[in-house]
């Protein structure tokens, strides 16, 4: 009754988690609780990267919101400290800071500073990527299922072949051919939606060379493996020692609260705003910022990036175990606590098993046969001993 | 030093009001303060619809955002009791509501569902119209002083012309003669950025019926007009007497919380979600939808709509008094709470002196010379009394 209330309220393009649809009703750390108080080990939501409902993010939020909430066409301090903050996790080259609200404005944004500076107008991803909602995104992510654009050319992710910079300059002399002059690669630095992969580190070497060498920029999609959760650095790009032209980020930068932002070299910013303003009525606003900040100290004070790296690195371990004993898992992928456990059997019937079971992932890939673990940067090892042995129960013996 | 800062932290294309930028440091109600606790009269700041940081609002962010804040791959309740007031506000056509973060994110999927449906890739919009930031709003938004799509055609506003409909036919048929299939139409209902243009009551008529005659769809831009603010209803294009295909909202929706929506019919949405899923990661979370209700309660409890009317009426009446002392102003124009007075020789220094007086507005219109007046809808006659007399001061005996 309550999915066809949905379903004639918000229409059939909204889709939900699970054969037995989830009901959360209230929200701590790594734990969702339903309405008759069972918790649920949240696995999967990277959103809520410090935990659900962090008192401190709340206080923060709850207390600038009372305080003031206006925009960037005012003078305010505390955007300028949220993107000195970020700018100070970014390699030198990256100095301004673009706030939106969503990822999708994030990377839609990289996208019209690319085709202003760059001249050209076309693009490469990979083959099952996912990047955003804005028309101009969805004909650029094909896991969709949308027709690509006319401009859009999409390239294997690099787990899947060894030629990942051979396969971009092709794309680029496939778009040369059609008259279309490359503009940038996108790229997600994980490959999430491609089934996530990781290694080796320094795959994204090759292939920014390739993006300079053909005159494009190389934008770095950090809304999925952003803000620590590869345990080894802030940043998914730099666990592969590139610096990007344009960075995106998203999801886990407010812990929920609707923000994003685009890092860019000042030479893009300088032409982008040579040409145009830019306003985004909520983006950068006073709230979204503290929000922001709020953030940033819980990682620090929890020390979230460290605890991604030692609890992703045992977890990682565990699985790796379990691989020894079920032999549907045919790989294991991922760094810190963005893992991927690839299932020779697909994956939909064990992610609807360990909902039954109390725990929360969802699978990624364009078979959907990867399990995907991303959950927030809190999980402890024995949050982690819990989702091993449940996926040990739901692989069957 | 703040504003070289802030250069060098966001790049040139922010832009910042007034000669002497504003710096608030809080707001309450109809005021925003500096740190010299100075109170500014805000005639300007719609997003603030309830007024700045209403406690009934914040208190609503703030219980939410300590309870639960996940995304719409759950079960909700909040998402659809919001979604249903907010239908309940619109014509009975239109049944489906969606949930985005920012007016662009609204218009940009209403461009994304009326090129599936119609076919056509064609959209008209006025000389002047602004409508969002995305790759695909910016180049349909000539305010921004980008060029414009090729697949994208302008009219002037109706104000400057007693022929919009027939103006609108030849943009349609310029279209045609150029191989375009016409799309839709994307109307701002109070013209805005064009430099306000209320009436004559029903003006949005002839407009509907040819965009549906000629197979585009009406997408109603709201996120200016709608709430209340036009007094007499709560949707601009309602007094008009219309019924859009498609309905986007968002500055105010949410009193400053990042929030914004399209409603539309429910065959729309039907052959949408037959063709794609949408999920809009923050896009109508639980604490954007209470923060959404909570809106919605203070306007029907503080009878604000009601307000919008009575004291726009009573500060129109002013304006027009005014007009009678000051050959400078050459239209009155609005209706409720949005309105604008045209001057003979440009607005710009009227707002900076209006600003070193302490009240804050704006101007508008492809000249500039347009005062653009949209203050919190707990404006009260006592505020109306002391911009009118501000702004006779500024326009000088």
């Amino acid at each position: 009754m309550m999915i066809e209330r949905r379903h004639r309220l918000l229409g059939p393009a909204y889709r939900l988690f699970y054969d037995e649809p989830f009901h959360p009703v209230r929200g701590a750390g790594v734990w969702l609780y339903d309405a008759a108080g069972t918790a649920y080990l949240d696995a999967y939501n990277n959103v809520a990267s410090v935990g659900h409902c962090h008192p401190r993010v709340v206080a923060a939020l709850a207390a600038q919101s009372a305080r003031l909430n206006t925009h960037t066409r005012y003078l305010d301090d505390t955007v300028l400290d949220y993107a000195e903050r970020l700018l100070a996790t970014l390699p030198d080259a990256l100095q301004t800071m673009m706030f939106t609200c969503t990822g999708s404005e994030a990377n839609d944004l990289a996208l019209r500073i690319a085709r202003m500076v760059t001249g050209g107008a076309g693009f490469v991803v990979t083959e099952n990527a996912y990047h955003g909602v804005t028309s101009a995104l969805a004909e650029m992510s094909p896991s969709l299922g949308l027709p690509l654009g006319a401009h859009v050319r999409s390239i294997a992710a690099p787990g899947k072949s060894a030629e990942f910079a051979s396969d971009l300059q092709a794309a680029i002399d496939d778009l040369s051919a059609a008259g279309i002059r490359f503009a940038g690669f996108l790229c997600d630095s994980i490959f999430a939606s491609d089934g996530i992969f990781s290694d080796p580190v320094g795959l994204l070497q090759s292939a920014i060379e390739t993006t300079h060498r053909n005159g494009g920029l190389y934008i770095a999609d950090e809304v999925q493996s952003g803000f620590g959760r590869t345990g080894s650095h802030m940043w998914g790009f730099a666990r592969h020692g590139v610096v990007p032209d344009m960075v995106s980020m998203g999801k886990p930068m407010g812990d929920g609260h609707p923000l994003a932002g685009l890092a860019m070299r000042p030479d893009l910013s300088a032409r982008f705003g040579a040409e145009t303003r830019y306003f985004n009525t909520f983006g950068g606003n006073p709230v979204s910022s503290a929000v922001g900040i709020a953030v940033l100290d819980v990682m620090a004070d929890e020390e979230l990036q460290q605890n991604a790296a030692e609890v992703g690195a045992y977890l990682k371990a565990g699985l790796q175990s379990l691989a020894g004993q079920h032999e549907t898992i045919t790989d294991i992928r991922g760094a810190g606590l963005y893992l991927g456990v690839e299932l020779r059997d697909g994956a939909a019937a064990v992610v609807n098993q360990m909902r039954a079971k109390r725990v929360l992932l969802s699978a990624a890939g364009p078979q959907g046969n990867v399990l995907k673990i991303r959950p927030p940067l809190v999980f402890s090892r024995e949050n982690a001993d819990q989702l091993l042995s449940v996926l040990d129960e739901c692989l069957g013996g």
